[in-house]
C-alpha cells in the first residue's frame, strides 16, 4: 500500500473522559441527562465519535439518531459492517428506554435482535434510527428500533429487552 | 473542554479502499479469502480498523477474533458500547460462515440475536471472540459466537442466520 | 389422583388429515389457500384444532387468530405456557407471509424471536394475535406479531423471518 | 368431512389443576420440585399432556424432554407446527434455569429465541430436546436448547433469557 492511499483513506477523531457521563448515571432523570448531551452541557458518549453518529433528538420513550454511511464503517462485502447498524440501533433502543426513567433508576441492555433487510453504502444517504419503548415494567422495559435510508426503505430493525433498577448515583 | 483534553484523547487511523476486497468475493473459497486478509495479500476491511480489532485465526467452520476494549469503545454508562461487542459477534459468526464456502458461493448476514451478560471495560482485558458454524444447510447457515474477557468468563453471546446463493464474480 | 378429578378435567378433540392441505400448497396464492381455510373448504391444520385456536381472518400481508385461554394451555406456573403464545405468534406471522404469496410459491420459517411481557391466564379473556408483513422480499419475509388480551394489554410479541422460494404443486 | 374421517382422527387427554403445582412453587427448590413432577408426586403441568410430551430427566441446570411427533402437532405445511418445537425448547430452557434456583427464588421467561433447521414429522422418530444453563446471575440467566431427532440431526434451536427473583411462597 503506498503513502498517498494510506494519506487518502484516513481519519482523526476525538472524544471526552467518559467517566464524566458515568458520573452522572441515576442523578438526573434520563430524558434530562439525553437532552444534556445533545446541547453538549455533557460529553457524548466516545462511541459516538467513533462512528461519526450524528444529530440525536430525543423525546420521553422516543429517540431518533442519524449517521451518514462512510468507508470506514464498511465490511469484506463492500457495505456498512452488520456491527455498525447494530451499534446504531442499540443507541437508539437503550436512550428510549432511557428517557423514560425517572432519577435514581438506571438500565442495561440485555439483549439486542436485529434483523438486516437491505445492505447499506455510502450511496444511501443519512441513516435515520427511530427507537421507541413498546413497554416499561416495573423490572424490564421493551424497546423497539428501525433504521430507514435516504429513501425511507427499511435497511434494519431490532428488539431490546433492558432491565430497569434502582442505582445509587456516586456522592 | 481544554485543548489538551482534547489532544490526550484522539486518534488517528487509516483503512485501504474496500472496493479491492469486494472484487474478490466469489472468486476464491471462502477460507482461501479469509486466509488472504489475515497473511495481508488482501486488505482488512475498513470496519476493523475503525475498532481496532486485532488477530484473527481461521479454520473451516471456526473463526476467532481478538480486541481489546479501549475508551473510545464506550457508551454513556462507562463500557464498551453493545454495539461494539455486536460487531465483534457479528464478524465472527459471519465469517465463520464464509470459512464454509466453496468459491461461487455468496454469503449475508439475516440476523444477530445477541445477549449481553457482563459489562466489559478495558479492566476486562482481551476480549476474545470465537464463532463456530453450527449447521450448514444448502440455503441458509447458522452460526454461534462468544465473547469471554481475560478471566474467561462469558461477557455476550449471539446467534445469527446467514443467507448463502450462488454468485456471478465480477469480471 | 380420583377418577372424579380426571373426568373433570378432561377434553376430546379431533382433526382432519393434514396431507389434504399440504398437497394444495403452490396450486393456489396465500390469500386464497387462507381464505378455503376460514371457509372450511380445506380443513384447518391440526394444531389448531389441538390448541382449539378460534377464528381467524385474513388480508393481504395482515393476520388476525383468536384463542381462549384455557386451563390445558397451562405451565407449571400457572398461566399459559409461552411455547402455546409462541404458536400463536407464529401462526399470525407465517400466515401473515403466506398471504402475499402468488401461487407457486412456498414459505418456511427460519426463526421465531417472541418477548414475553405479561402472563396470559384463564383470566385475560380472549386472547388477539395479529400478524404483519414488515419486508417483503425476493428471497426472504419479514413479519411482526403482537398478541393482546381482553384488556388490550401487550402480552408478547415477535419477529420472524421467512424464507420464500418456488414450489412445485404435487401433480 | 365425514363421520368416519372425524372418529378416525381423534383423541382425548386429561390434566389435574394446576394450582396445585404453583402452590408449590419457592416453596422448595427448583431441582427438588422438578423431580417430584417426575416422580407423580407433583402433577405434570398440563401443557405437557396436551401436547403428549413423554420422558422428562433432570440434573442442576441441565433438563431433557423427549416427544414424538403425532399428526395433531401439524401445520398446514405438513409438519410440526414451530410453535410445538418452541414449547419443547421453551419447557427444556426454563426449567433447567428452574433447576439451579433455591427454594424461595422464582423465575420468568423474558424471551425465546427459536431457530427452525429441519422439518419434524411423524418420520423423525422420537424428538429429544436437552437445555442447558449457560449462565446464572443474579438477576437473570440465560439457557440455551436444542431438538434433535432419532437420527441425531439438529432439528431447531433456542435461546431463552429468564428473570430470576425472590418468591414469597403462598401460606
Amino acid at each position: 500500500m503506498t503513502q498517498t492511499q494510506d494519506t487518502a483513506r484516513s481519519r482523526t477523531f476525538s472524544w471526552s473522559d467518559p467517566a464524566v457521563n458515568a458520573a452522572e448515571l441515576g442523578r438526573r432523570g434520563g430524558l434530562e441527562t439525553l437532552r444534556a448531551m445533545i446541547s453538549g452541557e455533557l460529553p457524548p458518549p466516545p462511541v459516538m465519535r467513533l462512528l461519526d453518529i450524528g444529530r440525536m433528538t430525543v423525546d420521553e420513550g422516543h429517540v431518533t439518531v442519524e449517521m451518514t454511511p462512510q468507508e470506514f464503517h464498511y465490511n469484506p462485502l463492500g457495505s456498512v459492517h452488520g456491527g455498525i447498524l447494530s451499534t446504531l440501533l442499540d443507541t437508539a433502543a437503550g436512550c428510549a428506554v432511557h428517557s423514560t426513567l425517572p432519577a435514581g433508576v438506571g438500565y442495561t441492555s440485555l439483549d439486542l435482535n436485529v434483523k438486516f433487510l437491505r445492505p447499506a453504502t455510502v450511496g444511501s444517504g443519512l441513516l435515520v434510527c427511530v427507537g421507541t419503548v413498546l413497554q416499561r415494567g416495573r423490572r424490564t422495559a421493551l424497546a423497539e428500533a428501525r433504521v430507514t435510508d435516504a429513501g425511507a426503505r427499511l435497511i434494519a430493525h431490532a428488539m431490546s429487552t433492558c432491565l430497569v433498577f434502582p442505582v445509587n448515583p456516586a456522592p
